[in-house]
C-alpha cells in the first residue's frame, strides 16, 4: 500500500532534553511539501556533531529534536516540483550547515506535538523529510550500510585535503586527531602524494590502525615536554607544509597553525569547536607567510559530488568499509553513542529498519 | 680621496635610549667585510616600524642603535667577494625581516663604543654597511629622493594585493588604515581591477587624498554604532572579497577577517602589531570559508623585484612622488617623527648629505 501523501508513523530516536538518553518513540512524519523529499532511512551512522548538540552545549540546539545527519536510504515519496529524484532512488541526505529557516518546519510530531529537526536531515528516524536540494541520488548498487558514511565524516577529511588545502605531491602533512575525519585526511593526503603524513593523537592505541589509512609517523604530545608545535617543527626541519585540525579543540587549532612552515605552510581547521570558543595566535605567524583556513564538508558540493564519491568507492579508489567499526540497531542508539566516545570506535552504523 | 678600506666618520641619528630624542652624532662606520657593502645614504624616509622600536615596546630592540630602513643611496665600497654591485651603483637597502645574527656586527661605533644596527639597514646614518644580499641595484636615472620609498611601505601595500591576496578584476576590497601602506593597497587594488575599494579610517580628513590612490568609498567606524565588520557586510551584500589590515591593531585585524564574505573572502594582515599581542576569532569564521593570511614586504623578493618596481615607477605605472608629503634633513629627524605621527604626513623624506 502506498504511503504517498499520508502521514507515516515510524520509530525514531527522540532527544527530549539535552544530555538525557534518547528515547525510541513512535513519531509522525509529515508528507513532503513542495520541493521536499521523504526518505526511508536504512542506515545511519553517529557523528560527534550529533553528540555535541545532544549535550546541550550548542546554543542553537532546539529540543525536543531528532538528531542524525550521516545516513543513506531510499526515496519514499516526493513533493510537488521535485524532479531530480523519484521514489525508489537510493540517496544520501546532505546536511546544510547553515539551514536556519527550517528549524521550525513541522516535519515531525508525536501525538500532535512538533519535534524539531536537526541539520536539515534528522536521520535518527526511520523516515525523514528533507529539501530536495539536500538529496544526493547515488548508484543503486552501492551498499547503503557503508556509503551512509559519505554523508559527513569521510568526505570532510578527503575534501579538506583535496579541495581546501590542495596538497601537492611530496608535501609534509600533519593530522591532529586520528578519528574518522583525521584518518580520511591521512587517506586523502596519501592519495595526493604526500611524502610524510604525521599523525598526532594522545591515544597511542590509534597508531596501528592509522597506518592503514596512510599515516607514516606518529607523535603523542604526552611523550614530550615541549609544545607540540615545537616538536613538529623540529621533526620537519622548520615545519610542515599542511596541517589539519580534526578534533575541535581551539588550542590544538593554534598548534596546528604554528607547526606550519614559515613562508608557505597552510593550516586547515576541520574540527568543530564548541560554541563561543575562539582561536588565537600572534599575527606574526601569518605575517611570516602561514595561511589559516577552514573547511565544512571538505568543500564538496554535496548533491553533485557525493554521487561521485560513491562511484569512487565502488571503484575501490577510496575506503569506506574500513571506517565502520561497529554495527548496531536503532534501538541500541544510546549504547552506540557510548561506543563512539571510546577510542576504539570510528563509525558505528545503525540499522534503522527491522 | 678614496675612503675604501677606511673607517668613515659621518653623521648619524643615534637612539641612545628608548623614547629619548635621537641625537645627531659623529659615528664611525667600519669598512665592509667580506660579502658586505658600504652605502652612502642620500635619502631616507621614516616608517612607523622605526618609531615602534624607538618607543622601547619592541622586546628585540637593542640600544644604542641607529634606526632607519627605507632609503636610497650610492655604493661607496664593497667587501671581498661582492660581485653584484660596485662603487657608484645606485641602490636601495633591503631590510631582512628575520636578521638576528647581525645584531652584534660591529659596523658602527662612537669613540670605540659599539652601536647596534637595525633591520640590517640602519639608514639614519650618512653611511651604512649591509650584507650584499640586502642590496637592490637600481636604474641610476631614478630620483633617489623618491625611490627610497620603494624600500618598504609602498611595495608592502602593492605586494599584499598582487602577490599575497592576488586580487582579481571585479573584486570588492576593504582597506583598514589609510596611511602609506593602506594607500598603496588601494593603488594596487585599483590596478588589479577591483570594482570597489572601501577605505576605513577614523580620520575623515584622509578621504580626499585617498581618492587619488583608488579608494572609491569611505567608512568611518566612529559614524556607526554597529561593529565595523557588520557595517561592511551590510554595505557589500554579505562581505568583501578581500580585506587588508594596514594599521597593526589586533582588534582591527579581527574586524578585517570578519567583514570578508563567507565561502571565499580573504583577509591579509599587513600592519605590524605590538609584541605579545594576539589575534583571535571564532573558528567558525574560517570553517565557513574565509582565509586568513599575512604579508611581509608584500611578498616581493627584494633584490630582484625592487629594481622592477623602480622601473615601473620610471614608466609611471606606479605612484611614488604622491606619497612624499614632507622633505626635511637629517638634523631635523626628531621633528620629522612628530610630523609622521600626525594624520597629514604620509612619508617624510630626509636629505642625509649636506
Amino acid at each position: 500500500m502506498s504511503t504517498e501523501g499520508q502521514v507515516i508513523t515510524c520509530k525514531a530516536a527522540v532527544a527530549w532534553e539535552p544530555n538525557k538518553p534518547l528515547v525510541i518513540e513512535d513519531v509522525q512524519v509529515a508528507p513532503p511539501q513542495a520541493g521536499e523529499v521523504r526518505i526511508k532511512i536504512l542506515f545511519t551512522a553517529l557523528c560527534h556533531t550529533d553528540a555535541y548538540t545532544w549535550s546541550g552545549k550548542d546554543p542553537e540546539g532546539l529540543f525536543p529534536c531528532i538528531l542524525g545527519h550521516e545516513a543513506a536510504g531510499i526515496v519514499e515519496s516526493v513533493g510537488e516540483g521535485v524532479t531530480e529524484v523519484q521514489p525508489g532512488d537510493h540517496v544520501i541526505p546532505c546536511y546544510q550547515a547553515e539551514c536556519r529557516e527550517c528549524k521550525f518546519c513541522n516535519r515531525f510530531s508525536i501525538n500532535g506535538k512538533p519535534i524539531y529537526h536537526f541539520m536539515g536531515t534528522s536521520t535518527f528516524s526511520q523516515y525523514t523529510v528533507v529539501h530536495d536540494v539536500s538529496v544526493a541520488k547515488i548508484d543503486p548498487q552501492a551498499p547503503l550500510d557503508k556509503v551512509c558514511l559519505l554523508g559527513c565524516g569521510v568526505p570532510t577529511g578527503l575534501g579538506a585535503v583535496w579541495n581546501t588545502a590542495k596538497v601537492e605531491p611530496g608535501s609534509i602533512v600533519a593530522v591532529f586527531g586520528l578519528g574518522t575525519v583525521g584518518l580520511a585526511v591521512a587517506e586523502g593526503a596519501k592519495a595526493a602524494g604526500a611524502s610524510r603524513v604525521i599523525g598526532i593523537d594522545i591515544d597511542p592505541k590509534k597508531f596501528d590502525r592509522a597506518k592503514n589509512f596512510g599515516v607514516t609517523e606518529f607523535v603523542n604530545p604526552k611523550d614530550h615536554d615541549k609544545p607540540i608545535q615545537q616538536v613538529l617543527v623540529d621533526l620537519t626541519d622548520g615545519g610542515v607544509d599542511y596541517s589539519f585540525e580534526c578534533i575541535g579543540n581551539v588550542s590544538v587549532m593554534r598548534a596546528a597553525l604554528e607547526c606550519c612552515h614559515k613562508g608557505w605552510g597552510t593550516s586547515v581547521i576541520v574540527g568543530v569547536a564548541a560554541s563561543g570558543q575562539e582561536i588565537s595566535t600572534r599575527p606574526f605567524q601569518l605575517v611570516t607567510g602561514r595561511v589559516w583556513k577552514g573547511t565544512a564538508f571538505g568543500g564538496f558540493k554535496s548533491r553533485s559530488q557525493v554521487p561521485w564519491l560513491v562511484d569512487k568507492y565502488m571503484k575501490k579508489e577510496i575506503k569506506v568499509d574500513e571506517y565502520v567499526t561497529h554495527n548496531m540497531t536503532l534501538g541500541e542508539i544510546n549504547e552506540a553513542f557510548r561506543y563512539m566516545h571510546g577510542g576504539d570506535c570510528l563509525r558505528c552504523v545503525l540499522k534503522m529498519q527491522d
